[in-house]
């Protein structure tokens, strides 16, 4: 009996794997996996609290020399929150859609992916699958592991397929191609408390931060490209006091985020904004933190495949994308061109999280039909 | 055997009277006062939470038609906070000075006036103490109070003079003539939360925020004058986001303080702020509130009577002085010329509060030369 997209993405919804715990997906894997003739690797990273972050490596060499395709993803969920109707974990069909924590982000996408496989073989090069159970968490034991295990193991990949549900209206309007980079930066100034009479016994900070956010906040970073937006500085924070009204408070802070584009490198950044502290509040404090740099696949066989298959299976042809967050995209690129398309992401992330059962499907048809092209 | 006045002000400092406690100090002051032919009415105002604060005013009347002379002065004192040699409401004397809470500010005063009176009596003209028990509180309830009682009854004050610790390095070396206003201000700007990726479907107070501080901070009021110090405006919190590095906040938050000189009044400030506001951070909430306008005493009779005091007694001139904090000043100077004189402020508000037991001797020598000369 063929395997059915519908039932692997319920049999893994109904592992509770909130990041980081693995809850046995990785094990519905390996059962799925291993008598298609992939040599499957558990790799255990990292300790608490990040850790251990369980990961699987399944590598499939075909008998020629071909070119090496990854396909990429993550069994990890975050938390249901509260407001279901019914268990988030325990999945159900409703109207013709799937309902469950994971269902679109990404355990849709992994039981397309393997049902995409059953009864097909590549006749030529290597295919993989690379499965984090660190996506949503702090992604340092996750695909950074994998990419290192990789590496020491001098094993190349030529082109990844990242299941990330990066279609928007319906499934197959959206590829995405790259990502922008993002940077969180947090600035702290201490001053000299006091009392709000006697201001000149006292060194308040908070006018000196405000006008340093103010000035951050009106640096133009770049106008975008064709393919990314313009880079943008958003602030999520600023504080300093305590609510007295009398008492000119000793330390200002801020922080703020930067989704840049590939004009940019997370290092020229924090550069330019420890300069500018420098210039308009001396003595803050910069504390930087890149979480990835932006990267661009430029359009060639990955993106060619992909939306072709797209168009032979729904009719469409997608359009490339490089917005939104951040995704594991920022470690793999590094290895070779990446690519992510997968479900419609609308419930993604959101209490109710679902997907339809025909999305489902299509996608593992489009799945099996980008490895037929692929590899052809 | 005449009334000392240390020991006067180590009974009022036995009681315990934090804002709005009087803890029997009304008591005490009513039987010291009647005795010499004071009229004491207790005036009791207010309700919970911030009241009700028992207040004390007692007349007496002298034979012919002369001017009326207020002393004003509280018996509550602010809490004594930890980190005390003992308890604070059991006054001691060591190496010379009171030690307890109230001392300096301002049982040590209210001892020194009381003893002044002793075996004094003014042949024309009246004498008032004016009594507050809610001079450090929300002062809603006090003086305020005891000015509604006096204008009532059309009782009319000629002069005032408020006991507050006015000297700085030594006793006599500072008059106050006048005290800054002062109001404090909220400003609130709500906008729409949103995710740092996507900032177009948001909209960021932070740095609006930050502009209005930055720009309010700018600010010049002006130069100060031959009697005042510059009006000056201080921030005393900003506040928006909770730490959250990929949240943008929907609520920015800051407040500030201006202490202002008698070229300024509170209401234009406002009327300017909420113009500054709604043109560079349009819709952002403005709330003011106005604890005082700045009150500025011409050198004359009052000022002369006590600077003569003052070199008579201590050999010094006293300099006249607008600086420092609020006082009930701001509620007096509607009825009669207002000037403040009293012990060292070095210690008030302070854990182990003190005063010397010399200075208090020698306060009430002057204040009973000032009424001397005051009613000669």
């Amino acid at each position: 009996m063929a395997l059915d997209p519908v039932d692997l993405t319920s049999r893994l919804i109904a592992c509770p794997s909130i990041t980081p715990h693995e809850a046995g997906t990785l094990t519905l894997m390996t059962e799925w996996l291993e008598p298609m003739g992939f040599e499957c690797h558990h790799l255990v990273s990292g300790e608490r609290p990040d850790g251990p972050v369980e990961n699987l490596i399944a590598i499939r060499k075909g008998a020629g020399n071909g070119p090496h395709l990854a396909f990429a993803g993550h069994v990890d969920v975050v938390p249901p929150g509260e407001g279901w109707d019914g268990d988030p974990f325990v999945p159900r069909i409703e109207d013709g859609q799937l309902i469950g924590r994971g269902a679109t982000d990404m355990k849709g996408a992994l039981g397309a992916f393997v049902a995409a496989l059953d009864g097909w073989q590549q006749d030529k090069g290597t295919l993989s699958l690379l499965i984090t159970g660190d996506e949503e968490g702090p992604a340092v034991h996750g695909t950074r592991a994998i990419v290192d295990w990789l590496e020491e193991r001098s094993i190349g990949l030529d082109y990844c397929l990242i299941g990330e549900p990066s279609s928007q209206e319906r499934l197959g309007d959206t590829v995405k191609n790259g990502r922008r980079g993002s940077v969180n930066v947090w600035l702290t100034l201490e001053g000299h408390q006091g009392h709000v009479a006697y201001p000149q016994l006292a060194d308040n900070p908070l006018p000196k931060m405000a006008r340093l956010v103010a000035a951050l906040d009106a640096m133009e970073l770049d106008e975008g490209t064709d393919m990314f937006q313009p880079s943008n500085l958003e602030f999520t924070a600023i504080g300093g006091g305590d609510g007295t009204t009398n008492v000119i408070p000793g330390k200002a802070s801020a922080q703020f985020n930067i989704r840049f584009n590939d004009l940019q490198k997370g290092e020229d950044l924090v550069r330019r904004i420890e300069e500018m502290a420098e210039e308009i509040a001396p003595g803050t404090k910069v504390l930087a933190k890149i979480s990835g740099e932006a990267f661009l696949t430029p359009e060639g066989k990955l993106t060619e495949t992909l939306a072709d298959a797209i168009e032979q299976e729904v009719g469409i042809r997608p359009r490339l994308s490089t917005g939104g967050g951040t995704s594991d995209g920022r470690f793999l690129h590094k290895l070779c061109p990446v690519a992510e398309f997968g479900l419609p992401n609308a419930t993604m992330h959101k209490v109710g999280e679902r997907a339809a059962v025909a999305d489902i499907e299509k996608l593992s048809m489009i799945y099996r039909r980008c490895l037929e092209i692929f590899f052809a």
